[in-house]
């Protein structure tokens, strides 16, 4: 439908992509714009959709959701002033486990909900993986669900609580929810932030004056100034008012595993994670990357944009020039009418062109940070044997993506996988290049820190999608006929 | 208004910007089709607006103009419908000499026009320095303006010509029009390429099976997948019909003098000029800048996108390592609205993010590709400083931009250039940065192929932007007061 | 806000306003054209905003809910092909009791429910009494509102009933609420009508070919080329399906109180109430009015568009000439920027002009439905004298409006009705009028067809706007302060 | 195109449509907002576009032209804004003579021209017969057209002549052209008006405080407060400035011959043509009517809206009682889809609707105002006898339409046109009604108020499209293959 935007990498359609970013603000004077500043700082979390509550003691809850860019629709004063208060939160998705490609403005989060107490508005990153099951059981028990979402089951987990504070409720609704979810939510008065007890995704706390943020990322508390204070612990859960941050732990304890590939994709690459900023750890990838899987080449090319940190590592490392042989179109978007058969390749026209002067006759070592599916990466090869380089050489940031992910992310089914079905050589054979490479996996985890690599008893991160194994079940998924990795395998 | 499209780089307001993109196809299935993806590709050099026309036998002259992104106006099926034919031109604007700020879609390029012998469209890329003079001429004898565009003199100076043919028309209204301009136009079977005599502005020629395009930057060819065949010569005009490219000479000889800033900022890198991309001219230029000013220092970091290039010329010159220490927001657009005075530099924000971790306790050098009223130098070196950096180092890819230009190039007021008010040590005190080094004016011929640099006598190229040597007198401007240089200064 | 549409009648305003229409068919192919032109044909019954549930086995229930006039909304290609199956209902509102002013899209009917046994849409024309202690009941069990609207308060009431079947859920909801409703409503295979017990709001039964139709008025039912079959019963509830139509009684008996104000205005002229043409009736009390007050003048003429039918009668039974001395603007619409103060009463101008050349000199008989605030019978007034009549009478097809209707229309508050605080005389001198004169209560129900006027002890229709005697007691409003009529008033 | 919008009338497609109005006023503050008033009450007259132009000392010329009504292009105070002065022109539009159905912007009136001693505005009423040939000449002159409009021509010609002062060029200009206009223009201080020598279509004059108005239709000065002062004679051409009113007489003096369908349908009812208004004109047609052409029967009806003045006229004068037996539908407008052929008539139902009670049973006199193609009046009989009319006589208040207007009226081809092919007998029973006339010539010439009739040596009004009797030789008609009527005819 025309409302909905398009996308704004080159080759989306050949990523994971995350579904969600989350950001809420207390005490500070107009808090909508904050919240549209973080969201728009969030906006490759999700390009789909934005929402925007806030509350005010004269108008109360208020709630814009609309279709399209932050930059689009929270920026002009009208729609800004239907927003009045100190507090909000706010919300971009990509699809979320609801019905994709029939997206409905109900579907857009956050979620509003009155209860006997008064209303709290929700929104939450990640995905509830036994949200199928909870929706039966509560529309058995006259719920009247408004939307597709599975966040929407945890409001009315909420509204059926027997606790009194809004709070209470939502340590009640959260203990009957499985999966990954890092949420933000607010009362009238508090800003409320929970992560899931393994926390598979990030949210951070930042602090703005006598005001509080929290957001998925540290790169939405720079954009407003905010200063970085820590991040959400897994299955901590803070309660922020105007007197500070009360932290709960309502969940049982469990070990630790966030998303690997937030480190390898997902995050922008200033936002800081562990530490340490997502671009070194880009960049360090690379260097591993240099090490693990030499190559003699003339060129370290990177493919635009996500590619770039480790190429300038793997550059770095092995002393190989580094170079822009791909150029990227910043006016993509809509697809344009193909003309004729007359032109091949169109589509990966409209995003890159090569460098043709700077690859004709040199040995290329393209870096790409991961591989989904395999159709691009055929395409952006043929490019630059177009352009006459000598010889082609992938280096991929990640390993084979052989696992979909049911954490909150927008995996193709298993089948399309490239790597789920091919090994290392039969895609290097497939793509037609003259090598390819992965990181290895405990190469992945040497440079995002662990300088043992993986554990294998008990993984530091979720890998699913490279290993396969899931740390929560996907019981929805598993319903529908998703079928987990045997001990064969 | 709502309709004019927000920038979508970072700092145009303190940039140079080219103000327009020209492109023409003949001997093609659905022409408009590949208007379109040359004007996409060519939309660096106006964003502000964009037109189509097309003749088809059936349907005459087709024209469509819409303010906008070609991406947004020129994709959908019911509008590229409206556009029949095998013959098309079109053009990207960003403002020309219209009355800037009301532009009105009757100046949007490009112009039709009826005359006795049938019609032809034109749109041109420069800027006709005595069109007031023209403009009063044409009305005193009852010519009616439909715009406040220079290029439309050239149709009613066509149209009161007494030749037949259309081509001929065009010659005789071009030898009455002074200025830099690459002219596309059509009439019902032929395309027509002109430059000016000093070939000031770009136009290159392409073929695509039995078909031909002319195009300002030979991006535009790659996209439809065209070969790039020559540059159109400075002075020379090309009649291209099915049968084939037929080369005019309308204009006494002149040396010719190409925009030297189209090598620095205006074209896109991976655009070919003179033989060799505009991306290894811009990593030569970073080169001789770290011959030129050296400097002691950890990181070579670019201000993206435009200084990436030569940043990647001085690191590799310098042996200093490259890194991205600022990172680029991909969703730019509107203006948000501005929260409390708790967030400084907002504006900056919303397009840059510092890399924190990467930038602290280093010393940086800053290559940035020019210096034109200083304002986001200021800001850039703030957020650098900020994020802990120990000492700031700018190093400019081109001299200092002390004139402005009235050849096609949106500039600020002469008294608004940092350069013309200010000598190189002032200006570094003005920005408070530890150094600030621009390329000598000799280094940047150099760079651009010119062993012996820059000869005084005979400029090889237009540099007034640098020098203030005007290859053509700008007659209206000096009408309106502008003050050419003295040969005092 | 920009999508809220004009009202289409001068001087909505200063009208008793119906606040709902509803339509429902199955057994058709296509079902949503069907509602789409039944809508159209109630337009004058709610335009502010209208929706359209349809049910197709394939895609389930469809919903779209549109700001705006049916012919804006329901007539493209690409929605009504979001709309598929042979079974659909549809409703167009003015505001009911949700907050006024601040109408969402999510206070749009039909309002959609999944329960355990499917799911329902349902929409209703009324208003339900005691919808805020149900809407207070129903949180703090734990249901979720979506919307301000009353109308939900059913849908929760069926997702809690213990009942199987959908027909039998809205049975146990319908029990529990109060007020003045005509629903109609529908599962996956059947469609569904219930007045209520009193049949204060209309509701008919149409046949067309196998299928089926239930709407608020005939001539709905004539625009979808429908056979009227008869009127739903008050307190009948009918479920239709492929294999007809069963008549159900779920509630206590009650003698019926039509709301005797559908005669006087609310229902376009051609629809049919209780056997006579609406138009007929109109005619008639135009004619009893002729006999309670008759006047010597010149002219009677009609305040257009809904006085049109009383002037009609008036002139035939007074022997006075009819005239068209008011024409009425057809474009009216959005408000126009007032001039400076040389225009006095543009508001008026804008939508009717006086035939000055045929009211110059006459004795003028202005016939005109109902009185409300008393503004625009000025307002006429003064057009009708500056035009030079002579004398003016107002003759008024209703008794004075002197109480507020809270049964689904929308109407000022008590102290703003012009009769709740005159006398007629006092009236009379207000406007400054020769004389007005209303029809009496008895008047009017001799009539619509009560040869002996109205039944004090068991009025025979509800006529509170007139009398205050309420045959619901609107509880809600009674909480919020509304004080019904004394006994001794 | 979704910019254009729909017809307001029922059955505009098979009625004469008057294709223009025009309005200016001077000497008032925000002169936008009275052409915005005038136009909107003009807006019968042409209902594709409009376009307003003011000027004023500080912004100069400034013009809206948009698609659409009036009301909804002219109101928001931005658009307004836009249009600041004390002097403005203003234009609605059809479509007159430029091509049809492919109406761009650039073709809606008012046009503007920048001439050597400063601009000026144009807009019309009406047609120019020798177009063609004047564009011609002007384009082998080098004149550059903007639109496919006759009235470009007009201003081409100013431009082009040698008089100083711009009232002085028009009417250089004027004396050019052929054909029907009333001409409405301005410079930047000065209201022009011109009617051309036979005065076909209206202008008059208005005063308001100490500022001018001139309207094609006295109902345009109502409704900004303006008196009406006397109707711009034939021939004649009035310069307004703040300094009064100057006549010209710039035509050799011809005996007028004003249009006589004005008064039959085009002008509004409330409007004021010699002396009389249209209404009672129309009541006098009907009356004329009743006496030519009586029938025994029991309900006169009109098909509405513009049948109504003659119907109640038919029925005074004849005794039968007048009865709305059609009830037009006020939400009229765009297309909807069919649904399946359970429908008959459906485009029909959407403007109307039988009064079936009324109706029933009934010997019924429809009396409509003109039979054009005849299509209507086929299926309103349809309806009329589908609701148990027991015989249908049908009046016409003008005599047949038997030849095309080439005066600024959209007419069929001749064709097309019922009349042109049949007798009054073959008319009758080709619609299979009871019975079927028209008025005669000379009836019609009558209730317009000529005692004696038509006088057919020189007839008073201009009546060719009843009489072929052309004024105004329809030069360009000729030529594209028109056949005037031969003297055998």
């Amino acid at each position: 439908m025309s409302q909905h935007m398009p996308p704004a990498h080159p080759f989306d359609d050949d990523k994971l992509k995350e579904e969600c970013g989350v950001f809420g603000v207390v005490g500070v004077t107009d808090a909508a714009n904050f919240v549209a500043l973080g969201l728009h700082a969030l906006q490759h979390r999700g390009q789909e959709a934005g929402g925007i509550v806030t509350h005010d003691p004269e108008t109360g809850f208020q709630s814009v959701r609309r279709f399209g860019y932050v930059r689009d629709n929270f920026t002009d004063p009208a729609t800004m002033a239907m927003l009045p208060g100190s507090i909000g939160i706010g919300h971009v998705r990509y699809s979320t486990a609801g019905n994709k490609g029939q997206t409905a403005i109900r579907d857009v989060q956050p979620f509003f909900g009155e209860f006997a107490m008064g209303g709290a508005a929700i929104a939450h990153n990640g995905n509830i993986t036994n949200a199928n099951a909870l929706r039966r059981e509560l529309i058995d028990r006259g719920s009247i669900f408004q939307s597709s979402s599975d966040s929407e089951c945890i409001i009315h987990l909420m509204a059926r609580s027997l606790q009194k504070s809004i709070p209470d409720r939502m340590e009640d609704a959260l203990r009957r929810v499985e999966g990954a979810f890092s949420v933000v939510a607010m009362t009238r008065t508090k800003l409320i932030g929970v992560r899931d007890p393994l926390g598979v995704r990030p949210l951070v706390l930042g602090q703005l004056g006598d005001g509080w943020a929290l957001a998925s990322e540290t790169c939405a508390l720079d954009i407003i100034g905010a200063d970085f204070v820590r991040e959400i612990d897994p299955g901590e859960m803070v309660v922020i008012s105007e007197k500070g941050v009360e932290s709960l732990r309502p969940f049982r304890p469990r070990r630790s595993r966030f998303c690997i590939f937030e480190h390898v994709y997902f995050s922008r690459p200033d936002s800081i994670l562990g530490g340490r900023s997502v671009y070194e750890t880009r960049e360090a990838i690379g260097k591993e990357l240099a090490r693990e899987a030499p190559v003699e080449a003339d060129l370290v090319c990177p493919v635009p944009d996500s590619g770039t940190p480790a190429a300038i590592g793997y550059s770095q490392q092995s002393g190989i020039p580094y170079g822009m042989g791909i150029i990227r179109n910043q006016y993509m978007g809509r697809t344009f009418i193909e003309p004729t058969e007359q032109i091949r390749n169109m589509g990966v026209r409209l995003k890159l062109n090569v460098n043709r002067a700077l690859i004709k006759g040199k040995r290329v070592v393209l870096v790409d940070d991961s591989v989904v599916r395999g159709t691009t990466s055929r395409k952006i090869k043929e490019m630059i044997l177009d352009a006459g380089a000598r010889e082609v050489h992938f280096r991929i940031a990640s390993p084979p993506t052989a696992w979909p992910c049911f954490y909150g992310v927008d995996t193709p089914q298993r089948e399309k996988l490239l790597a789920a079905t091919m090994s290392e050589e039969e895609m290097r054979s497939h793509l037609q290049v003259d090598s390819l490479r992965f990181i290895t996996l405990d190469g992945l985890y040497r440079a995002v820190g662990e300088a043992n690599g993986r554990n294998p008893a008990e993984p530091q991160y979720c890998d699913a999608c490279f290993s396969g194994e899931y740390p929560v079940e996907p019981a929805d998924m598993i319903e529908q006929g998703f079928r987990m990795k045997s001990a064969a395998e």
